[in-house]
């Protein structure tokens, strides 16, 4: 039995805990300040909001100011945050860490490292370990097509596991493995991270397709399947310019979990609702009002300018992401859905 | 301006005229005796039936007693029959083809050879050819995701034409593409029918997936995600195993339309039916009662069939493909399909 320590009461990390506690392990779930209410109402029984549903009761719950007893002898730890604000709630779990150590990560998304260049998540966790853990901490980040819901609800599941250190991405797997949660590990980090991040962005093209059907009255599901097998391209050019393995794209990272993606979500509706006729900063601002983050809004910004950058140093062309080129002009410069698609559709075929 | 005949006036057919017709083509569509009631339609400027609506005016109709009428001068004769009739269709068009032409074929499938093989549907038309004939025709094949009323309403598709000889699948990429219907060509024949066979047979495991909300009133979109996975996997390993090319899967063909065929259609209702808790051989009853044909379902046996030849020249193993073969056990033993997909994922991940 094992201790791991959930850093995040979110949809994600809180679905973790029930093939942990179905594992027998002692799982303890940290949310931060934003998680306030959740931990509150898990505490008192109620269901967890993002879930409509109670977690394990086993599972012992800390408010943000206990990360210290979160924290006590933990064997795991698994970063379950947004990756806007995962480096900064991971220098807080930093001075409770010690070498050897695994920290999990299904946190999804790029970020800035110390320099301003576009980097893969782990890499922003490694910038704030302080010296004398450099190289001393193994992180594994997870991929693969995964509503957290349907962790919880227990229905058939496959993941990926990636670490530059294979035992350590085994160990997790070890810990996490149950009949329903299945996990596959390897070491194609940047492969896993990068379409974790992109299938984001690409979902929206999709949500476009699905959208045409209000526009002109009748699907186009053929768009919407050249889509997403240019998508696949777009993502394996993008993965082997940073390094990665063509196999994690058409694997459970890129090919699955574009396809999860696109079927349901809110990528997939922002995109619906563009498709559907509506310029881009409308929906955003209806988004923004309503509260709602589209992942794979930030996500095309991250990935045409990771493309630019890569160009700078003659990695791959801008020209060849056709599709991230145009979901671009889409999304961040209004330009009209339908006309943008089918004008990419006549250039790559 | 060339003049096309089409050999047959199903939705498939019939859609091709609509390009045709757009870049001024002469269009002969010729039904067989079951198109009957479609010709005489069409010929009465009402609508064609399975598209709800007019094809363009322009376009020729003949019955199947006007073959000669039809096939007069052409210079591109496209099968557009389904499998199991093609080579006895092909038969009748064979006295109007001349050395060198060119011929298209839309249908998509497996079919026996003369020595009771599992082949690709080429092989059986090029069988039927006369000796003065042999290697003088040269076969073009479609493949890709292309709903035929998308083609009839000009929705942005793009599909692949594959031929042993390039600029034979150029040649009628010339003749057909529009600014909707884009075209991409190839020679891997091999790849692209593999692929426009199979994708109906895991177009059903996808259908399974989605049933099992019904069934367990939750959806199981990770589940479906994950067969996406395994189904591109299985067919890489046949496609290569047949000598075709792993980016003809990843591509249009396999990728491009297992996700059209996923979205809609027989096969995924075939498979949600079943999925939701009804036995396959009550689903195939149902499904005979109302002259609903599942392409899947036949698609399935071949396949498996096809491996257990391939095994039997030690080119690839039964045991490799977990999902085709418990598609078998499920879709012609009635095993339960909750608990096979369920074994699978464990089996896999």
């Amino acid at each position: 039995m094992a201790t791991v320590t959930i850093i995040g009461a979110g949809a994600m990390g809180s679905a973790l805990t029930v093939p942990l506690v179905n594992n027998g392990h002692k799982v303890n779930l940290w949310g931060t300040e934003l998680d306030d209410e959740i931990i509150h109402n898990l505490r008192n029984g109620m269901p967890h909001q993002k879930h409509k549903c109670n977690l394990p009761k086993e599972v012992n719950t800390f408010y943000a100011d206990e990360l210290d007893k979160a924290m006590d002898n933990t064997d795991l730890v698994i970063m379950a945050i947004t990756s806007d604000a995962l480096q900064k709630i991971f220098k807080r779990v930093v001075p409770y860490l010690h070498e050897g150590m695994i920290v999990g990560s299904v946190s999804k998304g790029f970020a800035f490292n110390k320099n301003d260049k576009i980097v893969i998540l782990p890499k922003v966790l490694e910038e704030v370990l302080p010296e004398k853990l450099k190289n001393k901490i193994n992180f594994v980040v997870v991929g693969g097509p995964c509503k957290a819901i349907e962790v919880v609800l227990q229905s058939p599941t496959a993941v990926t596991y990636s670490s530059n250190d294979i035992k350590s991405a085994d160990f997790m797997k070890n810990i996490l493995i149950t009949d329903t949660y299945r996990i596959e590990t390897n070491t194609d980090v940047v492969g896993t991270e990068v379409c974790a991040a992109m299938k984001n962005a690409y979902a929206i093209s999709l949500g476009i397709a699905e959208g045409f059907k209000k526009k002109n009255e009748y699907p186009h599901n053929n768009t919407k399947s050249a889509l997403f097998t240019i998508a696949i391209s777009e993502m394996i050019s993008l993965v082997n310019a940073m390094g990665g393995e063509t196999e994690s794209v058409i694997g459970l990272p890129g090919a699955g979990d574009l396809e999860v993606t696109g079927e349901a979500g809110r990528n997939k509706i922002f995109g619906e609702v563009i498709g559907g006729g509506c310029v881009s900063s409308k929906a955003i601002e209806e988004m923004k009002k309503n509260d709602i983050t589209v992942e794979g809004y930030a996500a095309i910004k991250f990935g045409y300018n990771l493309v630019k950058q890569l160009e700078s140093e003659n990695k791959l062309s801008l020209k060849d992401m056709v599709l991230l080129n145009a979901l671009y002009e889409i999304v961040y410069n209004d330009k009209p859905a339908y006309h943008m698609i089918k004008d990419i559709l006549q250039k790559i075929y």
